[in-house]
């Protein structure tokens, strides 16, 4: 990166959007030599982070379900898209030189034929081609048309590719890693200055629209995610929209958030006491740093996801029951909110410079009620780097 | 609804949040018959509308791809939830009785094993459940997962369901209504206000980003979609990301958004012109706006999605060639941005009262430039009301 992740600029000074065309050419080789490594003759990809990865494709387009997209990886030469009416000349725009459409939506033969016959002009009658098939991913397509595809496709034959594809994603290049920095930073700088925004009597409602207006005018593109809670001294979820409740004395407010910089995500959150802080919630807090503190140390090349999610783990046992049900201690992220690997007791991941992971320790605090923290960060060859501005030592008290 | 949508105040003076009980009984009850003549014994549903549909779970969790979701929806009685331990609280707080939760992520059974148990103690060893294999829909767990669910219930056959989910989504009842109202309210306001917030050499970055602020300040939860463009006398695209682009003299604006209030969607856009119009442009404006209207007038209950294709495409055939690459003239809309039905030459949807449609005419200006328009409706039984405020007649001029 050229500027460290705090002192980037904000707004449009900060990193150019898209990406150069080496990037892409970068991107294709690393996946074409993983196919040959796994047999592969080719890749089909029908999800917006993957056909984004290989292409630079980004549209909000995706959320409407009427019409599927896909992309071919041969292995050798570029990318070939099979894509909607809609979306050809942006995607002739891209650094790809074959893109074929068909008049959409045409429910009937949704692309389908199109896709079938491409295939097997690029693969050949006989082929091996992955898909991604494995945790964290889907098919965005039909099952009914996905049926018809194999049905006219019939020697190529479908083979899992969700180790290829995330053996890709999970390493960030230094293009990547500073978008995903840029968001951290606007982020942490709303973050700092929020509890000037805050006063008791606000609802949840509101406190979610102010934050997300602030994240905008500090130029952040989209505020995807954000969630949180408030109650006495804790909170009772960590997933639910806003409510009308209105905060008050002895709450706790925590936001997390994943707000977007030109299709990259932060994803972290804070908390906020109104009026005094229990010593109870104090403590938790503390224990919830410590971990964090404790996650930051171990992630270095060569350790795994389990051996930090083992040393946060035995800071919480000190003082807390665990059990909180958000069942990890971290994620990738990157593209989407939340990417592999996942940092559990189980996942042997082999850390390694340029993967970029949240660390989210969380505490049962009994009754109903948690209490959550999460930072960012980059994996570099001298161990772990904030991409987050690390928060407040003590919980931020609003006594407005 | 109480008040007619274009009186409809604004924020948080809108319509209640959630939903009463009573919805959700009235869907079951709705889908439980469709079941029946289906020849269904019970639904798996897995993606977000669905299961909001049928619960009321609402949250932006659904972004992150770790955890699957899963919904049975049996022949009689209320649905039983299979949900990942972090959701497990927000399930049982909704009208749901029966909750099931497995400690996730656990990649090595991501919920498969009591899926499938439960699924066989619901439904017996051998019955007929129905999921959407079908246009618009996508299964939202892995396929190697779903290979090892059909594995575990052997007996269980899988069969299109797409028909019966269609077919109950399709139709609003008037406090979904209410919330698409809402939304189409609060965005037709900021689009009026929008001139006011506009002047030539601001970027499309900077008009984004004060849309999106505006509606957020106006009572929208999220401003999910926001495409659009600007260039001389028309757009090259219109499912973009802003650019750094500087809007001039001879330009025309388009904005497209969805925007959402409780879950629930607007679907339109508006054209704004820079500086002056030309004849050209104004024309294929009122072409625009007269198939609106020609839409609008035949979208009455009995008349089918290709009869209002056929109606508006009859007004633009007399001045423009077609083939802008759209594909279709308009959609449903609701919890998606868009829904089924499509207005296309093919579509035999019959209209009903309670649906609610885009009407989206677009004209192909050639040298890759474009016009759009788009309205939302709902057919009564005395055919199609406005749900925005119609656009104005002439193509509003910037002059600042």
């Amino acid at each position: 990166m050229s500027n460290s992740p705090n002192e980037a600029p904000a707004g449009e000074n900060g990193p150019k959007r898209g990406f150069a065309i080496s990037e892409f050419e970068a991107r294709l080789t690393r996946a074409q030599t993983a196919m040959a490594t796994a047999g592969l003759d080719g890749l089909l990809l029908t999800t917006e982070p993957e056909i984004r990865y290989f292409t630079g494709f980004l549209t909000r387009f995706w959320l409407s379900p009427t019409r599927p997209w896909f992309l071919l990886v041969p292995s050798a030469g570029k990318p070939v898209a099979v894509v909607p009416s809609i979306g050809r000349e942006c995607l002739v725009a891209t650094w790809l030189d074959d893109v074929r459409s068909w008049d959409s939506p045409q429910p009937e033969d949704e692309g389908v034929s199109l896709l079938a016959s491409t295939m097997r002009e690029i693969f050949g009658p006989k082929a091996r081609i992955g898909i991604p098939e494995g945790p964290e991913t889907h098919l965005r397509m039909s099952l009914g048309d996905f049926r018809r595809l194999r049905a006219l496709v019939q020697g190529i034959e479908f083979s899992d590719a969700t180790g290829v594809i995330k053996n890709l994603r999970m390493i960030k290049s230094s293009a990547e890693l500073e978008k995903i920095a840029h968001a951290c930073t606007i982020v942490s700088d709303v973050f700092e200055a929020f509890p000037g925004m805050l006063a008791a009597g606000m609802s949840e409602v509101e406190i979610f629209r102010s934050f997300k207006i602030t994240c905008l005018e500090r130029g952040i593109d989209d505020v995807d995610y954000l969630v949180g809670g408030t109650g006495p001294g804790g909170y009772s979820d960590i997933i639910s929209p806003p409510s009308q409740r209105r905060v008050g004395d002895g709450d706790i407010l925590m936001l997390d958030t994943g707000a977007v910089f030109d299709g990259y995500f932060c994803d972290f959150d804070r908390n906020f006491a109104f009026g005094h802080v229990s010593p109870e919630s104090e403590k938790a807090y503390s224990a919830l740093l410590d971990a964090t503190k404790v996650g930051l140390h171990a992630a270095r090349p060569g350790a795994t996801c389990a051996d930090i999610y083992r040393a946060m783990q035995r800071v919480l046992d000190k003082d807390f029951e665990g059990g909180s049900g958000v069942g990890r201690m971290g994620h990738g992220l990157g593209m989407q909110l939340t990417e592999w690997p996942s940092i559990t007791s189980s996942d042997q991941t082999v850390l390694q410079p340029g993967m970029v992971l949240t660390l989210e320790p969380s505490i049962d605090l009994g009754g109903g009620r948690m209490m959550v923290h999460e930072e960012n960060l980059v994996v570099t060859d001298n161990g772990a780097q904030l991409l987050t501005r690390a928060a407040p030592i003590s919980l931020p008290v609003i006594t407005a």
